[in-house]
């Protein structure tokens, strides 16, 4: 049996939050949550495995086993159509459980799925639904922009005082926010599969870029700098932010500064999501988080940014905003 | 009867909820708030009148009559003790109501009173306590203020964007804020006795810093300057902010910039207050709000600003920080 609209709503919204446990690992392929519900219970969850594979719905039908008959999954993307060297479809597999029911809240873009995975699932018997979810675009970010627009989600993250600086005027930045701050930006660190940092940043800094939390040291995310000079053995180079789509097989790209690759991304309208870290301390002349990005007129500045998550860590506060982007281009809320 | 130590600071919670309503009118009086309770129930309550006159418990025992005996009064501020021209002590009023109790949220720093009001109706009788109460002390921090340090409370209201600018490059800050943020601030400027900005600013925008609130108008604080010319006819001048004192029956004073006039009366260690108004714009190179402070080290940045308020103005928030300071100094929540 399908549930109501705004239990459908809820399901998604909870295969989503799963969906972040696939983030960044699942890489190359989506990080996709899956839910198997019966009579209002969880018989089967899954999220997209390291490298891919299995896939959410794989994981949370294996899960279910005989409780998957007359059940209904709640996943985030479209089930894929197209058998695989490495398995069999997420919509055979469905069909062959005895799922009543299939809703998911993202059409997938990929040309191989886009609506035969649903419409594969009806010609089957399967009551098979797109209920459009917000949580659900939001979680699967970084493979929207990667279809839709060719190139990682891109994440700016400043570390900032009351007035904006991100260190003294002679450079002195240790520290601007609180352990709980930088703890979590380690956290965000590893929510993305590469870091990038400019050229300026990398040769004053030496920034490890790493994610030092216990347990998920692994999960150090590729280290990239904007440079027209040359990169650290080891490092991606990118000569303009323009040439993003060179960076391949990332989904989740953070940018860490300075100012003026901050600004570089910013002018080119690349950055998706903000997330600033704001300590409560005065400097007053201190260098800025943002250089020059080429605003003329206050008018241009407004209606890009909307607040999409707050939360006070120690002392300080971070905030996200996302990109409001036109319907066309990912628009996701995380 | 007097009621437990819980229920005597929500009480004078709400006492001080009153005596906001007689800010900044009271001037140069305290505004302060009286509730007269009995059985658990409010009887009567007041709170300092235009000018400063009836005071708070006037008002409250006015308004219950003969309700007050065997009552409970609470008042954000010690009752004074001392005969005026304009009318008797709120201690003789209160004891020739009748009252049973009279708790204090602050003791009275003016010599006149302090711990003579609360000892005036210990020895008539009444059950008479000082209960320390933050909400009180913050809604007394200009009258605190002037009796400890001899100068009025000091807010410094800034409005940024993301990035901590006030104004485009060129100068152009119409408009940084939305209309609720912009609504709020004549709100603010109509809470404080004096506004004060700088000579460039003065010079550049010639703002009129008045109350465009209906209804509020009559409210516009007195205008003062500062700068080594002269002050424009009708406005106060100021020279330094060291020479804040000079700013005589003014309990709230308003910093509204520019950046140089925020960062000396920052570098002065003369702001108790920040009012940050941020949209959600990045602007990038543009204007600063906080000149140089002369912070050397960022360890001395840390520990001055404590979160107090945060509230969402349309698509702008608004964040009230306040400074902290050693007990001996005024260390309002408000």
């Amino acid at each position: 049996m399908g549930a109501a609209g705004g239990d459908d709503a809820r399901w998604l919204a909870r295969a989503a939050a799963l969906a972040e446990r696939a983030r960044p690992l699942s890489s190359p392929n989506p990080g996709v949550g899956a839910i198997v519900v019966r009579d209002h219970r969880v018989v089967g969850r899954g999220w997209t495995q390291h490298g891919g594979r299995p896939h959410a719905e794989a994981q949370a039908l294996a899960m279910a086993g005989e409780a998957a008959h007359g059940a209904t999954m709640y996943v985030t993307l479209e089930p894929c159509a197209h058998q695989s060297t490495r398995g069999p479809s997420c919509a055979s597999l469905a069909i062959a459980s005895g799922l009543a029911a299939v809703i998911a809240g993202v059409e997938d873009p990929d040309p191989r799925t886009s609506g035969k995975g649903l419409a594969l699932l009806g010609e089957n018997g399967i009551d098979a639904r797109l209920v459009p979810s917000p949580p659900a675009r939001a979680s699967l970010a970084g493979y929207l922009a990667r279809r839709r627009a060719g190139r990682p989600f891109v994440t700016l993250k400043l570390a900032t005082s009351l007035d904006g600086c991100i260190a003294l005027e002679d450079g002195s930045s240790r520290w601007i926010t609180g352990p709980s701050a930088r703890a979590h930006t380690h956290l965000e660190r590893a929510r993305n599969d590469a870091i990038l940092v400019g050229g300026g940043t990398l040769r004053a800094d030496d920034p490890r870029l790493d994610v030092r939390l216990p347990g998920l040291e692994h999960r150090s995310p590729a280290r990239w700098v904007l440079t027209r000079g040359s990169a650290p053995s080891g490092w991606g180079r990118l000569a303009d932010p323009t040439e993003i789509s060179a960076i391949q097989d990332v989904q989740y790209l953070m940018v860490e500064g300075g100012a003026q690759t901050a600004a570089a991304f910013l002018a080119a309208d690349l950055v998706d999501r903000l997330l600033i870290y704001r300590a409560p301390i005065v400097i007053g002349d201190g260098r800025r988080a943002i250089g020059s990005i080429g605003i003329g007129d206050l008018a241009e500045a407004h209606g890009r940014w909307r607040l999409a998550d707050r939360r006070q860590l120690g002392s300080d506060i971070l905030e996200a905003y996302v990109r409001s982007r036109a319907p066309a281009h990912p628009a996701p809320s995380d």
